[in-house]
């Protein structure tokens, strides 16, 4: 597939853009991010990803309730902090249960723009043993800054449906992130992963089920493992975060030129 | 892909419908769950999916005997829970062998509305060896029913093929399965897999099939395993009963897309 | 994609099988062999498939040496069971430097009428440790049988490229095959797997490599493990000889609806 | 797929090389090369491959910085052996900041004219723990002139992003590949595989990432493993150095039937 395919802003992109007051390239990068991370398998029918409101950093963009794989621009909505629909015309839109991990994130950390959560297939294992998953591959640099467990059976109890489904889950789950973290790891569920942009916390994301796979097959291999160390992890970071405009570059175009 | 593709009714559907008497939607359903689980690699060539008709509860649905993947709803035939054809039109159609593996859960489990068969590849390996299968995710609560092992060789001896090819041992496994799994396991061949409604039941096939893979995953990190509570799966469980719609939407409209 | 597309015989199978006096559907039945196994991942760039003549059973057919993806009908060459060409007209013509492997069975097993030598990715590791592959699925029955290890080193010393590039190789090979088995593996190269036909061929080499993964699984899942009784093999064998027909019908009208 | 589909060469390719005075044939080659490792997954979005320039041994052809999948005959640049952009046309072109790993290692091995640079999924666990990548199937024979570790720690310090982003790291990694060699493993990050042609340098770089797909499985079954003799190895390797041409003829038609 040649990826250059030009990806020219759609009708539908524009409408919904004008509608909800929204930057069309924020809407157009939103999509192509959820189409991306399913065809990557970091994403399977659950999950999500949502960006930070560039013109209001009160609010944030995501899909209403549906696959990720299906989304489109007329899905997408916005919300405010508090993870309730800003727009008259969106009330009654069927909403992701556990959009509160999305709201309170943004709420204390200024510094993240965009979150994905995801139950990342070979992340999952790490968060139900007691493995820590550490980065090997320098463009998961962003794994220095760890990768904190969130056990919900603490603030849910013993007979919880693992779901982040309330304003107080999701606090907790931002504390478990804490203030420096990329990515949290949920027990039984997943992960939640952020970055200072949408393009970090995609590469973010497939790069934290990348390594976990590394990871796994390392133990298989045996014996100790060569971690990055971790001045090595936050420069390795701080090169990503310039080096990710390339598999962007691709994984945008071939996103927008399947709609 | 664009999920969205509209998948009208199609005229082969309205037509078999009409002569067997069937709703046109539950034949679609089936077809669609047929083409899923496929696509989803549970089911290769072999394997085969049944609903309970919803206008009858002594007869179900079921594909004459082909690969699932070639499923279309001209091979859609309708059986007695003795697994026998209803309608004379289909008198002297190949079918499945082992169809009363559908028939006598249908007898036994009233709760049960559909159920799938298959050779589910990360599932097999539980089946020949002394580890439970047991839920980490939570969207595999279903397992903390329990996963029984039908072992084929207690009624079928020492030289059997393995296949449930007999009313008698259709009766052997329904009871294996016993009154409340989800699942039952069968040695050296793979599993059935049951639920309320068929959007439940390829739900489940396919979250049996990506438990197996994160447990097999969690066994080669090591330690013990952080496992759902049994009040956690149960919770659980009752959660995805209501989020299976999501991935349902998304399968079934690039299932009935494809034909 | 629906695997009824009608596959009818193309002017090119026609237009070979007259030229070469040869069946035409066994000609589509060959190509459509290359086919499916390459799209199944058992055979990569290299490998190849092999049918005797059913006209002659001192010949057999087999493509020209090029990638089994690529075969179409007018790459299908006719063999004596020395391995050489028959028709003046395919003098010149590339041939798979292996084909020894095909000729020199043909010669000392009767029953066997087609032949795949493949690399199949999972079968290689069981070629190189001293675990035994042996049957856990009832699909691969034959296994029972045994999968001896032909160690080329015993008969080409100590510096041989392991292919089996001469008759001499070819014929210690098929000793190694011996008088039942199924399936001989190759060390640090792959394996070759012969049937009754051409489709129980086929059907033998994919789920070989099935097996084969199943059994890396149970191995990682650790403990004793369930494998078929000698019995149960050779009874589930024979189910397969009948039930090959089922996979056999949708991979080949995948396979030739792709020319 | 007929990967038979006929591919002449396009305009642009032809433009290109009239432009850079190159031969097209090498273009084409170099496009197919980048594309074909992206379809085998050896490279991701990040990585690239490089050939000598068979008109002036002290230049070479890279694509710009851009994802491999991307790669059009628009892209290939000239770069001389200090990796520095030859054609005043492509001055403010974006470069790969990795490319001192192709332009040294030309430097000092004359036998060399390709390279590929990747982060090949299964090659990077042996980076970074103590079990040596091994020949264990005779396409990977390459490796039995080793595959040596190149510890960036030791010419970058501890706080090294692990590119290698400069000439001293370039001419660092080459030293590490040595005079023999065909492939150097990168701490934390992949490997260079470097061959005779583009052709084998493309055949190396996918049986590295095969070789140590079966080395891990072999690995997990346990106990000694049967690797290639030293002999066997060079054997090998001569032998795929001729049968390199089979594969390459399918992947290059694939991949610029695609564009």
């Amino acid at each position: 597939m040649n990826a250059k395919v030009s990806s020219p802003r759609t009708a539908a992109t524009q409408r919904r853009a004008s509608e909800r007051k929204l930057d069309p390239d924020v809407v157009d990068d939103l999509v192509a991010a959820y189409r991306t991370l399913a065809s990557l398998n970091v994403l399977d029918a659950f999950g999500h990803v949502s960006v930070r409101d560039p013109r209001n950093p009160n609010r944030y963009l995501m899909s209403r309730s549906i696959a990720p794989e299906a989304v489109t621009a007329a899905d997408i909505l916005v919300l405010d902090l508090d993870s309730q629909i800003v727009d008259r015309k969106d009330e009654g839109t069927l909403l992701y249960r556990e959009r509160f991990i999305h709201g309170e994130i943004y709420k204390v950390r200024p510094d993240v723009n965009a979150v994905v959560h995801s139950h990342s297939p070979t992340v999952v294992p790490f968060t139900v043993t007691r493995a820590k998953l550490r980065p090997l591959l320098h463009n998961a640099g962003f794994l220095g800054y760890g990768a904190p467990l969130f056990e919900i059976r603490k603030y849910a109890g013993n007979a919880t449906d693992l779901l982040v489904e309330t304003p107080a889950l999701g606090k907790a789950l931002a504390r478990s992130l804490g203030k420096n973290a990329a990515v949290v790891l949920m027990r039984g569920h997943g992960d939640s992963v952020v970055g200072p942009t949408l393009r970090d916390a995609v590469f973010r994301a497939y790069y934290t089920e990348v390594n976990a796979r590394l990871q796994l097959q390392a133990i298989t291999i045996g014996g100790p493992i060569n971690f990055l160390t971790k001045q090595e992890a936050i420069t390795s970071n701080e090169a990503m975060l310039r080096a990710a405009a390339r598999p962007w570059a691709l994984w945008r175009a071939k996103a927008l030129a399947a709609r």
